[in-house]
């Protein structure tokens, strides 16, 4: 049995006598590592030197942020076949999906590099000073984004790489120049050492400040409340349920300085199939529906759990059981959204007005925490109705609703919490006549995808991995895409500041060769 | 006496019995107008209609909404001298500075028809598809910033017109394509109702949906309560006291759907001197620090509450009195204010460490709520150790502390709350060796002013008018200036959308020319 310590700064500690477990859910062989939990001292240690930093962090120039960054994502490499193979016995999530994720992950924190090394993303404006201006001059005036402070981050169950410790909420709020206190997510901690040692050993090779990132273990929620209440934390980054979010946001708002909470709690991800669609492409959206429930055993934040289809379409019911029936379950991430699982469906299913209407298959395995997906069905009125059915159900189960009429359709849509995705599956002649439907899920969404899938969220410029409440606490931000990035920061403007005291951003020789707005043009440009 | 009604879309109301009064605080003739307290049903029937409306305002092309915000500004001009002379007599503020504030309120309302309809500021983004990508294809995503829904407005007392029913927060948020309910001032009705009845004139000329704008007359909290918590209501704006804000603030963190409150709520906006400077241009500084103070009677957001100055300096504290002690009072806006005033002050001076070091003059008036400008003084340390003295007192009260080491400057930069601005003092020369102290206060406030005062606040698109709780509940925005626009916004990402049914801002041929990220690069381009 190896024991794993907390990372504060370029040390490590581990204290307490309290300890939990790196655990296999599948039942099979784990890494056998177990883990102090943190205690207040430590928290409150990591907290302290995450301050202590960020005054030095923050002012390191951009191109050393971007070495920092690169050198994450090189180390994460670095860790090879280790990290992979202890992932999977913590996940029982498969090699080639890790593999991925990996490259999702560095593909990250290379993209949030280039964003940096460039520079442009700071938002500099600039008014230059009208000394002669009547009755009084015109100063002059210099704006750009600056970061917030130390950033609490919480790891992510199901995304262990590329939502976790070194993923995109860590990669963008050191992007921005923030420092970074983790918060491992108990069910993959060994895979977490491993990627909080990368990233320290990335701090050193690079030169960033003692402190510029930690790394804290708990299995429960000490640590994550301490880390939110405490008075040098100055956001908060979190992806995981409603529950554990809504606890988050509680709490810093409640704070005698509130804070802001990025929290991104899931949705339930509707999609809407239109008449012609059902009726010119049912095998194939019931086949790539099923396909998107079934994906990495249901555990997306944009995992599909509810189809609206035209109770007239008579085949589209029965190819959707059909097809949902082939599709096979798998292990969940952890005991806890195992049983979580289970009730949920068990939930919904002792609804008078739900009823099963396919099973897809166990696997052939004698893992442990396997679970089947599940379609349901039930009236349209009922969803409309029962808060319980709009709820998510962590792991591919869904919810299969008949629609009679075009106004149901859309009392449907109205009748939806915020969510991160809505998906409509239309033809080209029809999509047009649906307007008020498209029109009504741009405002329940971060994301309204035409004819596709939800699941695949592309970490691109264009991205919104967000939307609002429930699916998250701030609607106007988004976890994944360059935009990320502005979650950590807020304006600052600069007045009748002499050029050498300004950021090289705002200089007027414009050493970064960055786009700049000048005088309220419309023009981004380089001057 | 004359009667003036709720501003309820098109329409008017004004069923409640409880009514109040428009009131000139000098105790002269006042404008002889009464009000009626907005019912539980006015409120929900205002929000209603913004609701319903909102889902055609959004829709409005951009070119029309511009010509909206630019009928608003014309008919607030429309209003003529009536609107001064009514603005005078709830207000005690003299012509010129009423006269200059409406000539900025129509500047903000055309300067963000410029914005819109230009069209620029929806920041798109596009990501062109791949369909040929291995393993999997690359959609097509497009974003850009949608508005939030309808948003409730506070009035603001201390800017009638800039910051009240015609001012930014309504200005910025129909920009953003917002439908607005404000909540008038109880301390300038008149002026309100004659503001919003030019906001309706231009909505009906315009051909606005009926709901757009409303504006609800009370004179109590009641109504400010209904509004943050209608579940219709999607964003807050308010700018006036710490308590008013943090109590919106608390209660919409407290909603079932949590909804962002942009609150400004003041701050003491601290004036550091540095050594050279107070020897070089002690004279001066005391002089522009005097009048800063009693600029409008010391009402406004960014009024210098803190001076900070070398004890070394010894003419200085003497410069400072003489002419702290020719400046002059007036009339206060309201007779709350002057009761607030006169507590705040006489509060600070029975603490043992603090002293008066000047009084100003009293004007030769009969008026009534007449505050005379107090300079109070202490030590350092007593600033750092009572927090009562680092709270604003809104009015021309201010306090001077010299201090005597380099370290003593910046423990008391460090000790500061979250501010609005702050500003300092110092030679070319001497400025550089304090970058530490500059480095402290750009963590502090919205903005640094180097060598000028912090009153006057310039509405481009550099300024930020924001800063780190408690000067407001929102970092990361501003209530003036072009970026104001994105307190009511939130992004959205449109996969796969056939062109035809995107909006115009992300269609391939770029009808409106804006300027567009594309596939991540540097350049905003047109494509």
């Amino acid at each position: 049995m190896r024991e794993e310590k907390h990372i504060i700064g370029y040390g490590e500690s581990g204290n307490s006598k309290e300890v939990f477990y790196s655990i296999n859910p599948s039942g099979k062989e784990n890494s056998a590592v177990y883990f102090h939990q943190a205690t207040a001292e430590e928290v409150n240690q990591a907290v302290q030197q995450a301050s202590s930093s960020f005054a030095l962090y923050r002012k390191i120039p951009a191109a050393r942020k971007a070495a920092f960054l690169n050198a994450i994502a090189a180390e994460l490499e670095n860790c090879g076949d280790a990290l992979i193979t202890t992932c999977m016995q913590e996940t029982a999530l498969p090699r080639a999906r890790l593999e991925g994720e990996r490259a999702r992950t560095t593909g990250q924190l290379r993209m949030f590099a280039t964003l940096v090394a460039e520079g442009s993303w700071v938002d500099a404006r600039i008014e230059t000073a009208l000394p002669d201006r009547k009755p009084l001059p015109k100063p002059d005036m210099r704006y750009m984004n600056i970061p917030l402070g130390p950033v609490a981050v919480f790891g992510a169950s199901n995304f262990p790489l590329a939502f976790s410790v070194a993923g995109g909420d860590t990669a963008s709020a050191l992007a921005a120049g923030c420092t970074v206190v983790v918060k491992a997510h108990p069910a993959h901690p060994a895979t977490s050492a491993l990627a909080g040692k990368a990233i320290q050993r990335a701090a050193q090779s690079t030169g960033m400040p003692d402190g510029v990132f930690s790394l804290l273990f708990d299995s429960g929620t000490q640590t994550g409340a301490q880390l939110v209440t405490h008075p040098l934390i100055k956001a908060v980054a979190f992806t995981g349920s409603y529950r554990g979010g809504k606890a988050l946001y509680d709490m810093a708002v409640r704070r005698p300085e509130p804070i802001p909470v990025f929290a991104e709690m899931g949705s339930t991800n509707p999609v809407f199939v239109l008449p012609e669609a059902a009726q010119q492409k049912g095998a194939t959206i019931a086949e790539a529906y099923s396909a998107s429930v079934a994906m990495g055993v249901g555990q997306f934040c944009t995992s599909p759990g509810m189809l609206f289809y035209p109770q007239q379409a008579a085949d589209f019911n029965g190819q959707l059981s059909n097809v949902f029936s082939n599709i096979t379950g798998g292990v969940m991430l952890a005991a806890y959204m195992y049983h979580a699982y289970q009730a949920g469906v068990e939930e919904r299913l002792a609804l008078p007005a739900v009823a099963t209407l396919a099973s897809g298959k166990a696997p052939d395995t004698t893992d442990t925490h396997v679970v089947t997906p599940v379609l349901m069905t039930t009236h349209s009125d009922e969803l409309i109705t029962q808060p319980l059915l709009r709820e998510e159900i962590f792991g591919p189960a869904s919810i299969a609703v008949p629609v009679t009429t075009r106004e149901a359709m859309l009392a449907l849509a109205h009748s939806l919490p915020g969510q991160l995705t809505a998906t409509v599956h239309g033809t080209a002649e029809e999509l047009p006549a649906w307007q008020e439907l498209l029109d009504i899920l741009e405002q329940k969404a971060g994301r309204v995808v035409i004819n596709g899938f939800p699941t695949g969220v592309e970490p691109v410029s264009a991205m919104v991995h967000g939307g609002p409440f429930p699916a998250t606490t701030n609607s106007s931000s988004t976890s994944v895409g360059t935009a990320a990035i502005y979650r950590f920061v807020r304006p600052v403007c600069y007045q009748n500041m002499p050029d050498a005291l300004l950021p090289a951003e705002l200089q007027e020789s414009n050493p970064m060769g960055i786009y700049r707005m000048v005088n309220g043009g419309r023009a981004f440009t380089q001057l």
